[in-house]
Order: C-alpha cells, then sequence, then structure tokens
C-alpha cells in the first residue's frame, strides 16, 4: 500500500558544469529514483535508443505537444526541440515514486511552474570555490580579469535564487553522495511524516 | 579562513525511543559535529568523567547558572537537574562549527526560543509503523485496546508539531544513516551557500 505521493528532484545549472555526468552516477548506482526520459526533434545517434536515450519526435508531433500542453517544460537548442513528458512525470509521483529530472535551467524554471512543491538543486561550478582563493590572495592578477570573473560569478549567484538546494561539482562523487543526502533527507522532512500518520488516524477513526 | 557559522542540531523525541544510541553511534563514526556536553546535579556513578559524560554542579551552583541565564535549556527529573550550558553552544557555533544536542522535548522547546533556525530532528518510536499494520489487519484486537493506541499515537505525532524531520528509529544504522544525511543536506541548503558566495561578492567590491 502506498498513500503517498513521489517527490520530484530536478538536478539543473550552467551549462558545462557537468548535470549529465553527475546524473548517470546517481543513475549507475541502486536507486528507487525514477528517470525521465526527454523528448527531442534531432535525429537518433548512432547507438541511441528511442526510449532510452529520448523519445524521438517530428517537428510536427513536438509542436502539437506543445499545443496541447503535454511538456513539462521545453526549449530549444540548436534548432531542435528538448522537453519533458508531462504525464509521465504526474504519472509516475502519483504512483508513489520519486521523479529525477536533468534539465537546464530555462526548462527549471517552466518545472517550478507546474510544480513549485519539487525539490530544486543547483549544481554549482567549482569555479567559485576556486574563485574565493583567487580573491583572498589578492594583487597577482589585473584588475579587469578579477572584475570580469567577479561579473560572471554574480551572474551564477543569481541563478540560484529559485533553487532549493546548491550542489558544488567540485568533486563529481561528493557531488553525487550530497545529493543521494539531499533525497534521503526530503523523505524525512516533516510535513511529509507527518502527513502520513494523521492520514492513518483520520483513516481509522472516520 | 571561515566566517560561516556552525549549524545546531537537535536530536530529541519521546523518552525511551532511543535518542541515546542513536546519538553514540553517530559519534562513535568519523565526524565534524561537536557533542554539546551536558550538566547536571545528579552524582557521578562510577566510570564516569567530569567534562566527559556531564559537567558535575552542585544544586546552588546549577541554580545560580540559571539565573544567570547560562542554560539554554534545563529540566529537572527525579530531583536533579539537567541542562545544556549556553555558552559552549554559541561559542561552538560562532567559530564555525555545528553543535548536536541530544535532549528530551521539553528541553528541545527551550532550544527552539533560542535558535529557532535550529534543525530539530524528532526520533520517531517504530511503533507508529507497526500500528499502521496493526489497523489495518483489523477486527484481531479489542476496540479498546487499538482507542489507546490512536491516542498514545495522536499525543507522539503531535509533539512533532515544531520539527524539521522526523526519522523512525526502526533500525538503528538506518536511523543513523538518515540524521548523517540530514546534517550533509542542511550544508547544501541554498540560502546557507548563496550567503557565503555574496558575502565573498560583496567584500570584494566593498
Amino acid at each position: 500500500m502506498n498513500d503517498e505521493k513521489g517527490i520530484l528532484f530536478i538536478l539543473s545549472g550552467p551549462s558545462g558544469v557537468g548535470k549529465g555526468t553527475v546524473r548517470k552516477k546517481i543513475f549507475e548506482q541502486a536507486t528507487d529514483l525514477k528517470y525521465s526520459i526527454s523528448m527531442t526533434t534531432r535525429s537518433k545517434r548512432p547507438g541511441e535508443i528511442d526510449g532510452v536515450d529520448y523519445f524521438y519526435k517530428t517537428r510536427e508531433e513536438f509542436e502539437k505537444l506543445i499545443e496541447q500542453n503535454k511538456l513539462l517544460e521545453y526549449a530549444q537548442y540548436v534548432n531542435n526541440y528538448y522537453g519533458t513528458p508531462r504525464d509521465y512525470v504526474e504519472d509516475t509521483l502519483e504512483a508513489g515514486h520519486d521523479v529525477f529530472l536533468e534539465i537546464e535551467v530555462q526548462g527549471a524554471m517552466q518545472v517550478k511552474e507546474s510544480f513549485p512543491e519539487g525539490v530544486f538543486i543547483f549544481l554549482f561550478p567549482p569555479s567559485l570555490e576556486e574563485l574565493k582563493n583567487r580573491i583572498t590572495s589578492r594583487g597577482t592578477e589585473s584588475n579587469e580579469l578579477v572584475l570580469n570573473r567577479l561579473k560572471e560569478a554574480r551572474k551564477e549567484i543569481e541563478m540560484m535564487d529559485s533553487y532549493d538546494y546548491v550542489v558544488v561539482n567540485d568533486h563529481v562523487d561528493l557531488a553525487v553522495a550530497k545529493i543521494q543526502s539531499i533525497i534521503q533527507s526530503e523523505h524525512c522532512k516533516r510535513e511529509r511524516i507527518e502527513k502520513q500518520y494523521k492520514k492513518i488516524l483520520e483513516d481509522e477513526l472516520t
């Protein structure tokens, strides 16, 4: 018996931060998480499998899905659409399973509109940790270089604002362990457990 | 360099739930947590060491500490005082270390007044998980027995209300792993990390 809905975890972050690598490592290990496979209009590459790597759609099919509001989020890159099927995510959560999305930051903000209760994890480049050291050991860099780095850093920090957690991707294994901790601890949140127990009592007393 | 304050973790729960066992297991393993040793007016038992098991105080000393607001929380059990020294907790957090308290529920509520930002973990007896099974396999127990269990269960569930996390103590090792996940994930909370990074930027720009 499972009357409890699953939790939606969203891993996102600046492009190039290593989201794909971290996600693969998480799914290499035993996990109860369900990974939501994306849809795309880009052509299948050699070795890729429909329904494993992506769901491959034509441009017309994809645009119809957009019109029908069947996508939780979507975006275009290099003239191709990429998106997350809404039904799969909703049905899997409803069945009590956690769902894991690994998506770009624009997509994550779209998901937040439908699922504000999702757990949003921002994967952060280690460069800011390094920046900290660079800044504190001043004087060795030109002013312009330092200012540029600060500007970039500020942009990345502002992206954090809508997320629940920030994981610095300095070592992949460490980042994976932190994300697993977040998943486990979210299941221990009081509101979640209290609701389950209160439901047991109510079911008995009514 | 560490400009960041530590996090205060409070482990509490109904008496007899196994808080002490779980806490000892946590500190048996490598950990950066600092355990706050309690003060007591009860006499030292053979084998106990002052400053390791407890700080032993006379009744007069203890009451003076209460008057001076030097205790973060205190309570009386069997005619003896037990309490948590405020200075140790505040100084250790200020120095950037996490502090771990294992205390009774009344004490936890006192700590919450001084440290609403603390992370409050409620250790929960496995009996309610069992209750779930008992209730769902109805008919085999007398009505009165079931109603008594429900009443007790309701009381325990209401105690949860002020806590951030609930950990069911069905297996000690599992409960310990969950608490360790909570500790690790709390360090990944966005507000905490964002503040650190924003501080780095501000320090540079002013």
